[in-house]
């Protein structure tokens, strides 16, 4: 494989996590390497993904991160510190201008190394762009690196960002189980956590039982079909045993006629991408429980800060998403075009990852449930084999640099 | 004064904060001392509150809290340890019994010494005991410990678990506004924010300037009546600036008729307190600036994690809160009663508290809501000086032991 030389660009897309900057901290620290291996030269970070590289948004990130402390800073700063978008990109048959475009602005800026920090929508831009590129003869490196709260990408063992997220889920449900058990009076607390057609996030609430041996009552994943009377009737024993019963679901469980939970009574609702806009099964479930049970009944939404609170991130995630940045840049350097970098365990005792990657074209548009097997019989919980799955992977705390007693953010 | 001898009791009541057993750990604490010099020998902890002293559930805390550590693990650990209890007493008149049950269960345990951690509610409870005992001539002494994630308690400065939730929701803006900053396209997020009658909490969200100049673009405190037109006024023209645009709003937040917007347009709900029952303020301003802008909206609750998120407790707020427990024991032994023990600040540059004591009469039921200067001129924002009352609250982190992830707490 012959050395190509030339700039690098990297971008950021779809929805930000808590990790998606360690990331971008890691394809800055490899493209450094890359620069003093006389490899990449400069690295371009284009502002708002795909679409600000269209309008030729692009920061000098080999300038802007000169100072090592910042690029730390980075690492712990939540959201997209270069802005993200939401596109998805036609085929270049439909809208070959576009296609056009952005190779006029590769070949301008000499940029031989693309990076993209995304999801599933995001990785079907790698898929048609390093696909443009080859029918086209122009030598480049179109590298996706994963990234989701939703850990629902295909082939990789878990994505950066959901570690922290899942961390977040699990110290809040904890937290959330304190403050719900003060009381004498019967209760339920339904808790909505982000997920919409995989449950990960849902399942990792249960990694409470870890410590204390309490969980969340009941947990409901999307993989499962939910049955309100099977739901009612779970709550009404619980209560025979502790007043205070909390139960995790998730934003995208449906009922048994594939209608989601969160729909409730009203109509469907579609956002611009074709998915079912969700208005909160949490509140519908709420409504439930206070018409057919009649005790106190209170829902949460978790909410943004389940993606954004890095204050709270897991060690291990943050630690996996510079590896893997880092690792997009090398994977490039060696050739490697045309795939997502994957994080694979170890299959040992001991927790370890090795960063590989994999062709893309295998990965863009799946969706990896949470299997069977993490769930239980019931369909209301998830299994010690689940819980093996996730517990490594919210391990760790980090320490951000706090100023004012606020944690310290960088700005592009 | 004239040592007097024998047993302490101490509970919780009202809403958990995420530094209430800080401030049980603090009467502990004292307690271990008053006992070395012979005051108190036994201390122990009502189960649930006044409602559990009734039935005489009691736990020796002096023997539970043996090993310094649990001590160390309950001053991390939300929510009320001891349980909590929502009982507002009627007047010894309406009620004799009730007062007659608990003098029989002090005297049987010989309990000269009564510690209530809790807010508003449970100052009136403070209030009511020190003077049925000073009529019956029980000698006993009866003290208040401050507690609210509202800050509303009149005398004292600001009140212990206020400081914890003010720095959750401070550092949940500034990680929810990186997140919402992400988009070129216009898009409005609502932040809901506890706070019924007093916008503290809220205003705190203000707290996010200090670090890079950004703050929520609007807040609105319940101490001024909201107006919907220039609400939607204001959001137009910070659009002209930039797209994404950060609101906090106190859930009490009300029309100029004195309604709240979280009634919305449904009927007034009434809670066993005689509260009114609120149901989203930000819900209600999502479906108008959907309707009347037309863009992007989502409004989000920080709900119960404001008060239960211990792990991103302000070291300052658990350091008063452990103080002014211990404080209370002392005061206590020193003859005090039918008071409420108060944080006060220092007049100087460096912002240092002292403890003392006032009169529980001029506390109870009173409500302390933000002056009007700290709040701008135009209603929707809050002042340097604000800044500068809020700022030392929420100083400091606290460490938090970690096991398989998560903080450790203590269950008794």
């Amino acid at each position: 494989m012959a050395i190509l030389k030339g700039n690098a660009v990297v971008g950021q897309s779809g929805g930000p996590t808590a990790a998606i900057n360690a990331t971008l901290a890691g394809v800055i620290r490899g493209a450094l390497d890359a620069k003093n291996q006389g490899t990449i030269d400069t690295l371009y970070g284009m502002k708002n993904g795909i679409e600000g590289f269209l309008a030729e948004k692009l920061v000098d990130l080999t300038k802007f991160f000169a100072d090592e402390n910042d690029i730390a800073t980075l690492e712990l700063t939540p959201a997209a510190a270069l802005g993200s978008c939401r596109k998805k990109m036609k085929s270049p048959e439909d809208d070959p201008e576009t296609y056009e475009t952005i190779f006029k602005i590769f070949k301008k800026y000499n940029i031989r190394y693309f990076f993209y920090i995304g999801g599933n929508d995001s990785m079907d831009t790698v898929m048609k762009l390093s696909k443009y590129a080859s029918d086209h003869d122009y030598e480049m490196r179109v590298i996706g690196v994963p990234k989701t709260v939703d850990n629902d990408l295909m082939v990789t063992d878990h994505t950066p960002g959901f570690g922290s997220a899942a961390k977040y889920v699990a110290v809040s449900m904890k937290e959330i189980l304190r403050d719900v058990s003060v009381y004498t009076t019967k209760a339920v607390t339904i808790v909505e956590i982000m997920g919409r057609d995989a449950g990960w996030l849902t399942a990792a609430s249960g990694l409470t039982r870890l410590s204390g041996g309490i969980s969340p009552d009941l947990i409901y994943l999307p993989e499962v079909s939910f049955d309100p009377e099977e739901f009612l009737a779970s709550i009404t024993e619980i209560q025979k045993d502790h007043p205070a019963v909390l139960v995790a679901v998730s934003e995208g469980i449906k009922f048994e006629d594939g209608r989601y939970v969160g729909e409730g009574l009203g109509g469907r609702k579609i956002d611009a991408f074709g998915h079912v806009a969700l208005s909160g099964a949490g509140k519908v479930l709420e409504e439930l429980v206070k018409e057919r049970i009649g005790c106190k009944v209170r829902s949460i939404e978790l909410n943004l800060p389940q993606r954004c609170a890095a204050h709270l991130a897991s060690l291990t995630d943050v630690n996996e998403s510079v590896g893997v940045g880092r690792a997009a840049v090398e994977a490039g350097v060696c050739g490697k075009t045309g795939v997502m970098m994957t994080i694979n365990r170890v299959k040992s005792d001991d927790y370890s990852v090795y960063y590989d990657s994999a062709d893309i074209s295998g990965i863009a548009n799946g969706v990896k449930g949470v299997p069977t097997e993490y769930i239980n019989s019931d369909g209301n919980g998830i299994t010690d084999e689940c819980v093996k799955y996730l517990a490594p992977l919210i391990l760790g705390e980090v320490q951000p640099v706090y100023e004012n007693g606020l944690p310290k953010h960088i700005v592009i």
